[in-house]
């Protein structure tokens, strides 16, 4: 189908996603509910099929095949990639750039449209993919891998094309001299940075991928994704279906470039580096985030989601029970693989005001790990939320963690899940003197209970170091107006995201897409927000012509 | 008066300011025409005692008095100003920044353009202020450094507004989950990026100060403004109107400060890299905006507006005397020292089709030398055209330039002007092979006659320099419409703003506030464009909080 077909059919989409990205209200275009009804009743196992036919082979023909998944769930892969050099990559998109910025944008945003509208009915096939390469658990490769990280996509495209509508086409401009008027004709375009290079993660490797793969796309860049070594299938299967999708409408399909590389021979500096890389986006760790900024980030349009240490203060709460539920579903999920998940909890050494009296420090520690005993008690229940540990560098740092203070509830694999590498948390009680122990992110199922002098204190420590190293999110509990307020003053000036008061179906970790600004770029967590204006608008440049106009 | 009371009274401007930043049709908020009907019969005459008034004293009182400002027109100005350490100006911003961030964005915006209004009632003080630190004659100084710069200012708050209106305030979010709705109360808040620095120029300091000075004032962040130790009067003028308005509201003064210093102890590279400024702003040479982009680019927001090349190409006209008349124009006015002047005319070596017949390169060089010893004839036309040279360095550059090639017109003082160092525009031919001459820039009274293989490898010429060595502005002329739309292509993709057939009363060099981009972001001459979205949108961040409504 053509682009200005695609531009037709999805514009009604597009339309509300502009209008909810304004709004904020709730939005969503790729339900996230794994249900037959809505995506048929045999997209469960077709998807599980065609993810099975892809194992153990070559995912394209091609030379230089690379490529050494291993789920966290157990087995290898077998999946190779054919691998090109950088130069390579870069001509290919040279060429494919032409035809692509010369594509109107409404139907540049039809194009990538239906490229999320197939990935929505892949659903179950990416959820098979994320799950066997980043250790989520099924329901959450479904929701995240799939709907909620097309939803990301989409809201980077209504971003982009609402920035790109701000520029008119063609103006007649009129300045009155004296008795006479200068008229002149001026045209504009909006001209891409030239190719989006968006480097992918391990463990959200859509979710994280889209937002710079569509930006990039939907303001007139060719796009080079370069994925993790561990998560290469979600883009590979991402990259094919844009590349479709591009070839039925006619255009390049090295509009969009898989780059698959090897842990031994990244290509993700040199990429970055190379001249014809116009803007690069990054989710990944700070030392590779911190070389990007020195080197890339005065250059290019740079956009990064790195690490961060999320803090929780617990002041007071009229819900103790409902506070540790929620708390503890939020540790458990993905065993704190998320950029989301909280890691430090601080808490008054004198314990906290509650619905059911005074709870001291230990209670509160107590409670905590009661309500993780209780949430993960079935093992199979437990294994759906926690799912497995994408690195098994991330069970040498909870072996680590045991020894930075006492144990309040220890990690333990999940019963049954001898093929997987699974951890569910580790709770360690420590004191807010010791920074050394949580000062800095330990990723994984970590957490530290962190006893306080006051209640201002803690909230002023988990400032602070959200300043100093970096959070995505941040949870309070209180039941006095006054300090959540100090609290939203203090959280915002560090650029984070904070929740209050959850005790029911939201968790911290979670950023709704056309809803929640997810990260702010206000500390060293990352430097960009998936996705604000500020997001898209550097993408692109705008270029003038101007000629008078005959009188 | 308080802040809300001038948001008030300033809204119906910036409501057009708004629309016009949108339309892109012809808007001023502040007359161009130094007229006493418009500005007061006697305002003239007292901007003139107001700046005879300033001369030979303390600027303001306090220790650590600085400034050795002479004008290019011959006396020194006498003029000392306080200069404070970093530690101090950065001390006093942060004590200023958390009213100026508590003051809401309409009431911020309402006591920028009260400044910027303040400042056009001292547009003659100010075209004193900038005519005898930058060299610019009288008009231009009144009209550049006065209402244009003010338009410049109230474009880059209007950004802002329209950017900060983006961000709703609260939002109740409810999500269908099921049969239950999950419902969530959402703030969401604009959070300054911190301390805005801004490095001023020594040829256009408000002009070129203005943008980067109110789009971080109004998206919240308190300022340093650090002049060039050459134009200090013109921002030191500015930064005390600026503080006047913010104490009469009942705000710290402090929230805008002047940061002299000499070019024997320079502050702005330790500025810069303070942890406290949040956004830098820098208009001169490229040797420090690289080691701004190097050290500070991916560490802060960085604006820069650098140097460049400017080109233009001669393909054919149908009214040679207007080319060369306009063309002439250009090249005379401030002398070359303005950031859009041309420098390298590229044509063909058989000359071009003109509606005089053709003309071959010597007679388009002949022509050009005519047109500007026209201009020029009457030496007090020619010293309002070409104004002084800013700095005695471009003397030597001009006389290092006389060896590049053949001399068509050499440049000379202009009689009369014993006082002021002044200098014609002073043209060279050489060819295009001979990239050591023209492939760099060189900034005064200096251009090129380039001879061409032909037109349309003057055209690539042009369009490569300007990607390798940065382009603000370039021109073409030709009769064929082919040609136009090739020279549009080309110069879009090299991010240049390209004016076409000028042969009236527009000239390549100006560039419109609400109409024209100014610099584009996409080549050497700069990172941002003046102004943008993407100029205003990185200097805040958004910040969230959020917490269940009781069912």
């Amino acid at each position: 189908m053509g682009a200005d077909a695609l531009s037709t059919r999805h514009q009604a989409i597009l339309d509300q996603a502009v209008a909810a990205a304004r709004s904020r209200i709730f939005f969503s275009a790729y339900p996230e509910t794994p249900s037959g009804k809505i995506y048929g009743e045999t997209a469960k196992a077709e998807g599980e099929a065609a993810f099975q036919a892809l194992l153990d082979k070559p995912f394209e023909p091609g030379p230089n095949q690379v490529g050494a998944e291993t789920s966290p769930w157990g087995p290898s892969l077998g999946i190779t990639y054919p691998a090109l050099d950088v130069a390579a990559l870069v001509a290919r998109a040279e060429a494919a750039q032409p035809a692509w910025e010369a594509t109107p944008a409404s139907h540049r945003a039809g194009i990538c449209l239906e490229i999320l509208y197939r990935l929505n009915r892949q659903s179950f096939l990416m959820a098979q993919a994320v799950m066997h390469t980043t250790g989520q658990g099924w329901a959450m490769a479904f929701q995240a891998g799939g709907p909620h990280a097309q939803d990301r996509g989409l809201e980077a495209v209504a971003y982009a094309m609402e920035e790109l509508s701000k520029i008119p086409g063609e103006v007649t401009w009129s300045k009155p001299m004296g008795k006479e008027t200068l008229t002149i004709r001026k045209t504009f375009r909006a001209v891409p940075r030239g190719i989006g290079l968006v480097v992918g993660c391990a463990t959200f490797p859509t979710w994280n991928g889209y937002p710079g793969i569509f930006a990039s796309l939907a303001t007139g860049n060719a796009v080079i994704v370069k994925p993790h070594p561990a998560a290469i299938l979600p883009l590979a299967i991402t990259v094919r279906i844009a590349r479709e999708v591009l070839t039925e409408a006619g255009l390049p399909a090295d509009i969009v470039q898989l780059a698959p590389d090897t842990a031994q021979q990244p290509l993700a500096a040199e990429l970055a580096a190379h001249p014809a890389i116009g803007i690069v986006d990054f989710t990944g760790g700070p030392a590779f985030g911190n070389w990007l900024r020195e080197h890339i980030g005065g250059r290019k349009p740079l956009h990064t989601e790195e690490a961060g240490i999320n803090p929780v203060v617990l002041h007071s709460t009229d819900d103790f029970a409902g506070l540790c539920r929620n708390l503890a579903f939020s540790l458990a999920l993905y065993s704190g693989q998320m950029c989301t998940a909280p890691q430090n909890i601080f808490v008054p050494r004198a314990g906290i005001a509650t619905n059911e009296g005074h709870k001291s420090y230990e209670q509160v520690g107590a409670g905590l790990a009661a309500a993780l005993d209780a949430l993960l008690a079935d093992p199979a229940r437990a294994v759906g939320i926690a799912g497995a540990i994408q690195n098994p560098a991330t069970l040498e740092r909870i072996a680590a963690a045991r020894r930075l203070g006492e144990v309040i509830r220890d990690s333990a694999p999940i019963p049954g899940q001898d093929a997987a590498r699974t951890a569910t948390p580790l709770l360690v009680a420590t004191d807010s003197d010791a920074g050394a122990a949580w000062g800095e992110e330990r990723f994984g199922p970590i957490a530290f209970l962190i006893a306080c002098p006051d209640a201002e204190q803690a909230l002023s420590m988990a400032a602070s170091s959200t300043r100093a190293r970096g959070a995505i999110t941040a949870l309070v509990h209180s039941t006095d107006d006054a300090f959540l307020a100090t609290a939203e003053h203090e959280f915002a000036r560090a650029g984070v995201a904070l929740s209050e008061n959850l005790t029911g179906g939201l968790f911290v970790n979670q950023s709704a897409a056309f809803s929640d600004y997810h990260v702010s770029g206000a500390n060293p967590s990352g430097t960009s927000c998936l996705t604000d204006a500020a997001y898209v608008a550097n993408r692109f440049v705008i270029a003038m012509a101007r000629r008078p106009v005959a009188a």
